[in-house]
Order: C-alpha cells, then structure tokens, then sequence
C-alpha cells in the first residue's frame, strides 16, 4: 500500500520550488569517459585531511549484564580520504559512506518501525531542530494554527511564533493527547474559531514526552490517528527520546536498591519492548516522523532522519539544497563507521541502545529514590504522591517516566499559607507563588524549570497561563546529574517546601 | 565607529523573533555551587566516544617554494573527550573549543578585511547556503525585488524564487556590477516599477564571480557602496573564491610552461595581495558578508561565517536557535584543531592558502594553455579572443580570471551559417543554438555549463533569457580536473566548435 495524495497540504513556498538548473546535469556526469568541466567543486586532492582515527566504547559497555571484557574494551576505526584499510569503500573524499548510512537508517526504520505503507522515504537532516523547522516550512503558512500538547517544548513553538501562528493546545493525560478533546476541538472548530482556517498539522512528542513525560501508548495512537483521517490532519512525530524506554519505576521499599536483576541482551525481546509509534499505523502516509542522533550519539553531531510519504520528501530536499545541503560529513563518516565497527546490521547500536537505557533508568530511578527518601511517598496507580516529611500535607505527585529525560512534578498549592493569602490579592495566584517559589528553590542553588515556560502558545491576546487551578509544575532533569548531584539537589528542594510549608 | 541602526531592514519574521525562555536560566547555571535540573542535555559520560585523531597536510605542502622536508610531512592531532594530551582546554564533551574557534575567525576578519566600523559581528554558519538563506529570511519578504549581477548563481536565486521575490538584474563590465546601472536602477525604480517596493538588498559574489569569474576592485566597490548608502540598500558580500586570488594570466609564448619562479611565502605581501573587501569600507554596517571553509578545507565541512552588525548578528542567532543551532561539532573540533596545528595565530592557515592558490592557479593555466594550443589566441587588453584554428574566424573570448574556479566563455556566432540560418526561423536562435551545440559538445564526452543557467530569475512573466545579440556562454569549471583531462576536454571542444563552424 501506497500514501495517499497530501500535496494539498504543502505551503505555497514549499509547493513552488525548483530543483537548480545544475541539477539537469547530474545525469550525464556518470557517462563513461565523460570529462566535467560543469560542477564547481573544490578538487578532493586539495582537501588538508588524510585520515581520521576514532576511538571509541564497545557497544556493550553499559549492557547491564556486562561482564566479559570484551565489552569494556575500547574499539578503533580509521576513514580514510581515498577508501578504508580494509578495502570497504569508504571515503572522505567522495563522501560514498552516505549511501551505507542511509541504508543503515533504512534498516533501523524497516525493522524497528515497521511502517504501514510501502513506499516511504527516509532522509538526513541536522538534527531534530533542523528537521522541524522544515517541516513547519514545507506545511505552515503565516496565521495557521497548530494542534499540539498543552504542555510542550518552547523552542519547538519558537519557529513558528514569529510567523505569526497560534498553538491550539490539547488537554493531555498520563498517555499524552486526549483523543476526546481533539476530536471536541475539530468538531468544533468553526463555532470556536469563526473564519479561522482549521489546523491541519498535529505537533506531537509520543514518548517520554517533554517536559510531562509521558508516553502515548499505540491504543491512543490509533485514536489519535482515526481522527486525524478524519479531519484530513498531517502528524508529525517528534521522538528523540523513543530509545530512552525504561521499565516502570516502582517504590523502593527496602533501601535505595532495586533487587531484580536486569535481563542480558535479546535482541527480539529487546525490539519488543519498544512502543509501538506512528508510522506503524499509518497507512497513509500522513505522518512526519523525527529522529535524532542527539540523545544517543551527542547533541553536537547535529544530525538526525526524517521518515515521511515521498512526496514531502522531495519537497524536504528542494529546501535542504538551498539552506543546509547535507549534515556535516563528519559527522555521517564518524556516525556510520562507529556503527559499523560496532557491528553487523543493527545489533552494535541495539546493544548499545540497551546499554543506555539502563543508565537512563538508573538516573530516574535516583531522582525517585531521593524524592521518596526526603519526603513521605505513597504509590497510587501510576502517580506517586509526596507528602511532607512525617505530614499528611500533600505537596508534590508525579508519574515516574517510562521514557526520556524528564520528572513533571505538580505541586500542590492549597494547603500553603502564603498561597492562600495571595489568592484574595492576585489576579494569578499560581503564577505568583510559582515564581516566588521558584527563586526560593535557585536560592537554595538547585536550578529547576518552571511549568509555565512550557504552556502552548495561543497568541498575544492569551497570556502563556494555564495553570491549573491550585497547581504548579516544576520540570526535573534527571539526564545530567549523578547520584551525589541528585541526593543533594533533592535534599535542598525538601528544605525550600517544608519551610514554605510551614513543616520544618 | 559603531554601525548605525538598520533596523527598518528586518522581515517581519525576523523583526518578531524572540529568546527561548530555557535562555533565562542560563545565567543561573553558572552560579557557584548551583545543581541544575533544568537543562534536558544528555549526560556526556554517555557520548560512545573517547578521542578521535586527525593526520594532515602540513600547512606548507603545496607552497611554491616548498622545497624542506617538513613542509612535506604529515601532522597529527587529537581531540580528547576530556582536554586536550598537552593539558589546554579543548573538550569534545563541552565544545569549549568554540570559544578558541570564534577568536581564529575574529582575528581572520580584523586582519584580512579591517572593517571600517568598530562593533562588527562574527558568528558561525552550516556554510555559505545556510548562511544565505538566513540572510533572505533575515530581509526579505515574499514580493521583495533583490538587486544582483546580471549573471549568478543559480542555487542561491532557488532560495527566493519560491517566496515569490524576483531579481534585478545589474550588467556588468570586467570588474563587475556597473555603479552606473546601479544609480539609474534605484533612481529610476518608480518610474519603471511603478507601485513596487524600491530593493533594499544587493546580492553580490564579488571575487571570481560565479559564473564569469570577474573580481570587483575595491574602487568599484566604493562607488557601489556610496550608492547603496544613498538608496539605503544592504549588500551581501557572498565571497567565497575570495580566497582563490591568483596572479593575471599570459598566453604563453614558449610552449606551455610559465617561466617565472613563484615567490616564497611573506605574510604582508601575501595579505596585500588580496582585493580590498566592502568590509573595509564599510563605515555603517550596511554590508553582510559570508565566508566558508567549503574551497579551502572541503564542502563536507558545512561551515562557514558571517560577519555583520551586530543588531542582524543577533537576529539570525535567534533565527539559528530555531533552525541548525550550530554547526557540527565534529566539523567544528576538527577545523579549529587543524588551525592550531597549523601554527599559531593565522600564519599557518595562510601558509596554506599560498599554496591552495598556487594550485587553482596552475589549473587556470591548464585550461587558458590548452584553448591557446588547440585553438589561435591572441591577448586583446584584458580579454584573450579565441579564432578556429589557422583562420580568422573568432569562435570565442574571455577574460583569464583572477579569482576562483571558473572561465565564463562567450561564444561568437555571428559566422557560423546554422545559426544564422536559425536567425530566419526560430525567435530566440541564440538559445536554440546553445542548446544544440551544448549538446554536440556532450555527445563528444565534454560536461559544461550552459551561460542561461545562470541568467538571474525575473519572474515567471520574463523568460530566462538575457542573452546578448549573436552570443552565448558557457562556464567551463577549472577546479576539478586533472592536466590530461583539461587537454582532452579542450581538444574534444575544440574538435566540435570546427565542425560547427565548418573549419575542419
């Protein structure tokens, strides 16, 4: 099965562009005995480089079964300018290693995706942020409005703010993007927005979510999905912490360990384990999915894929040619060797994917542990409520993640003095105490993010406030910090809200 | 002196763009003693990699007087994930070898270019395309009419073309744009555009133009300039052969060689050499101008600079923390530490450049001896006119660049019978014929560029089609090729262009 025709929703400027007359020429250039005098390239011989050699982790190095030596050792590759030692061709010059590392992403996509349709594409792009500002380019005119999370990643609405769009933000639970409240807000669309025309762009980050954490199982998906055939909605899929999926955080209840072993590596059950996303119900070809090389091989690389029906993917690449051409050959040559070295297909960067995982599970795990040792925690479904020390005054609760980077506490304000007082004052009392609050918590030198940065955008005339009535919401990192950070950070946050409290 | 305010210049998408709240914290995070949860970077201890070690030319390989052996020996570096081995601050984990980077391009700029204002700008670019689309995104509006030499580049109209901008196409003498077109085109913009917006920015590639290869000296420039002051126009300097500066070139009188030995490396008389950029006379900030490593360290690389007021400067960072972020970091490590092995301060890079030079210059002289052996040439002032071998009918001139890559041939029909048979018939014979011997001349295994690729884009309404009376152009690429394949190409040329002519 095929994508359907979408190119109704391209953007005038996407739908009008033109490949580059030197384009023509391509074609010729491989004519056997053909001498050309048409590019205007730098000749390779004049390049400075003769080689690189990278050392490197051995894609087992973190496994959590790791035990052998092996998977400690440290491996080397070398690129050469004019082909690699072992005879491969690979080589810096001609930048060849492209096509391998597209087939690579092929591969990574056909097995771990399973996308629904046939002839979808896959191309490169410079990272996540790159690849999104495509896409607002290729679907986005000035004034659309744009569905997404009610809370959401700033930057990602810092595109497209100053071309003069609005978010229409959506009601979230613990699985993402209420499918009721989407289908209400279509449905109604017209009677809430007279003369506005209706979104046709879905902005969604499934798994792990940023900053709420939460993961968007494939049941939601589905429903999410039927209704944006429905309305004739294109979604795109912002994933880049899909490969940071961890088992589910529970309570420790005898000291900080946590007793089960963690399993060795099997690839299938390993392959299992992922949610299922988008692209594997999209029969017709209405997603854009982004992923990223940033949370698994470093940011800086600044490289990243999309996967998405053909016909956005030619438009993707008439754009690509006029601003960034291609992702740093450096970056495709050190990406694609290592993952080369690190074994056949996928199986190094699976091994090295479970590896990571489990030290992002580890981090969260400690954020948890020291919140549920500073205060009293009670587990209640999938929340965790944290009440004051030797209290019953609830102060926090949060549903430890599943995936990702990120702890979306809610802070309970209505048994806070002060926040009562302020309420009979203040047109926002949230937001008041919130950013109070907050500078107790930076002057007590634990630096967290506060909810409200992240709150849809809905224009000039809607202030960026939807607080919740008596909530607040702290984001919590618990990407970049060590266990000793983490004890103390949290330990220095429980001082801040007993005293605010009135509990110390 | 600082740049005046030009800010009436901005699009109103770049007028709108603002900081990413995430920014507000950053100050925070360098508070002593401060833990941050607030960032969502993954932690560096999980980047695969360890170190990566790069084998390089010395500086002083292809120097003409390179005569020493260590000129001629491989230099090695590496780039540690935690400091560099000889304990200085250089950190793939961390990037702070940006910092050390941006100061080598600061000190590039004073040194080569002196701006004549004092509060210039440099930041970095994904290269030259990226940092023109910024520019365009930076300015222009869809509608706007950009001002540009009648013959450019096509890849960067691709750029504008879809928004729905159109050129204004400026002739052009041996030294570029004439300052006299400029003045009559702004002065009398309402009389022939009556009801369109005046253009407000000048695209220029002022050094081995692409594609007729003429290089504008610094006293065309500061007529140039003085009108832009006048009219209030911003002129992007898009220079990257600027590099590429080479001595004038002579028909050879005895065979093919070139009898005068090549200088030996002085760093002030090599700096006087190069061409005065708008830079230099830049009194208001009125210039934009982009650099790459693309010619001198390989395309691959995707960086480049721009230097600029410091108001625009701070509009396309805001523009960039939406769209690349940065450049690779690989590419990034990898340059700035090549630069310091090279030597301290700039001397290294511009020991390299000598030599870089002196290569793109043999290769001019490959192509120029060639046409002058396969064909009858003969020097007139600066032009070099081109007749069939043994008779006196003229087939072709040009002008030996001074700059950059390519030869931009003007092809003399006016006594070749097919096409003044084609003048009867067809309504454009130039281009009919252009088409047919551009054809001919690939059927014979030569790959050029046919001179209306590079006609500048007037909108749908204009054809592409500036030829003049009874000629046409092609560009013929000097930079990838070996001296065989140029003697072959040329010989393969030459054998067409008798037929063609009836002179064989």
């Amino acid at each position: 099965m095929d994508a359907i025709d979408l190119s109704h929703h391209l953007s005038p400027t996407a739908a009008a562009r033109t490949p580059s007359p030197l384009k023509s020429l391509m074609k010729y250039m491989s004519v056997d005995g053909m001498i050309s005098l048409a590019g205007g390239l730098p000749h390779p011989s004049l390049f400075p480089f003769v080689n690189i050699e990278a050392e490197v982790y051995s894609p087992g190095i973190y496994l959590p079964s790791n035990t052998s030596e092996s998977d400690s050792e440290l491996l080397r590759f070398r690129v050469h300018k004019n082909g690699r030692a072992d005879g491969q061709v690979v080589d810096l010059a001609s930048g060849l290693q492209y096509g391998a590392f597209l087939r690579f992403l092929h591969k990574f996509v056909r097995t771990v995706y399973q996308p629904a349709y046939k002839n979808y594409d896959v191309l490169m792009n410079d990272g996540s942020t790159d690849g999104w500002s495509k896409v607002v380019n290729l679907l986005c005119e000035p004034g659309d409005y744009i569905l997404l999370e009610k809370y959401t990643f700033p930057s990602t609405q810092a595109m497209w703010v100053p071309m003069g769009c609005k978010g229409v933000p959506l009601e979230m639970d613990i699985d993402g993007i209420r499918a009721d409240v989407l289908e209400t807000t279509l449905r109604e669309w017209d009677i809430t927005h007279p003369g506005a025309k209706r979104p046709h762009v879905l902005y969604v980050i499934p798994t792990g979510q940023n900053p709420t954490g939460c993961t968007m199982p494939i049941t939601r998906k589905q429903e999410i999905y039927d209704i944006c055939i429905k309305y004739d909605i294109i979604i795109v899929e912002d994933d880049p912490y899909y490969i940071l999926q961890f088992d589910t955080y529970k309570l420790p209840t005898t000291g900080n360990g946590h007793a089960e072993p963690l399993p060795s590596f099997d690839e299938t059950a390993f392959l299992d384990s992922f949610v299922k996303t988008f692209l594997r119900i999209d029969v017709q070809g209405r997603v854009i999915r982004l992923d990223t090389f940033s949370k698994t091989m470093a940011p800086g690389n600044r490289l990243g894929w999309f996967t998405c029906n053909p016909l956005f993917a030619e438009r993707i690449i008439r754009a690509t040619e006029v601003t960034t051409q291609t992702p740093s050959g450096w970056s495709q040559s050190i990406i694609s060797e290592l993952l080369h070295t690190w074994g056949p297909g996928l199986s190094g960067y699976l091994r090295w994917l479970l590896g990571l995982q489990s030290q992002y599970e580890i981090r969260r795990d400690w954020m948890c542990d020291a919140i549920a040792k500073e205060f009293d925690a009670k587990q209640e479904g999938d929340k965790v409520i944290v009440y004051g020390k030797g209290t019953k005054v609830k102060l926090l609760s949060f549903v430890p993640p599943r995936a990702g980077m990120f702890l979306w506490c809610k802070v309970h304000l209505s048994e806070n003095k002060e926040y009562n007082n302020l309420k009979g004052v203040s047109e926002e009392p949230e937001t008041a105490f919130e950013q109070k609050l907050w500078q107790e918590i930076v002057n007590a030198k634990v630096l967290i993010s506060p909810g409200r940065f992240y709150a849809a955008w809905e224009g000039e005339e809607k202030p960026r406030n939807t607080a919740e009535r008596d909530i607040v919401h702290f984001r919590l990192a618990f990407s970049m910090t060590t266990k000793d950070n983490v004890d103390l950070a949290v330990h220095r946050l429980a001082g801040v809200l007993h005293r605010a409290w009135e509990l110390s």
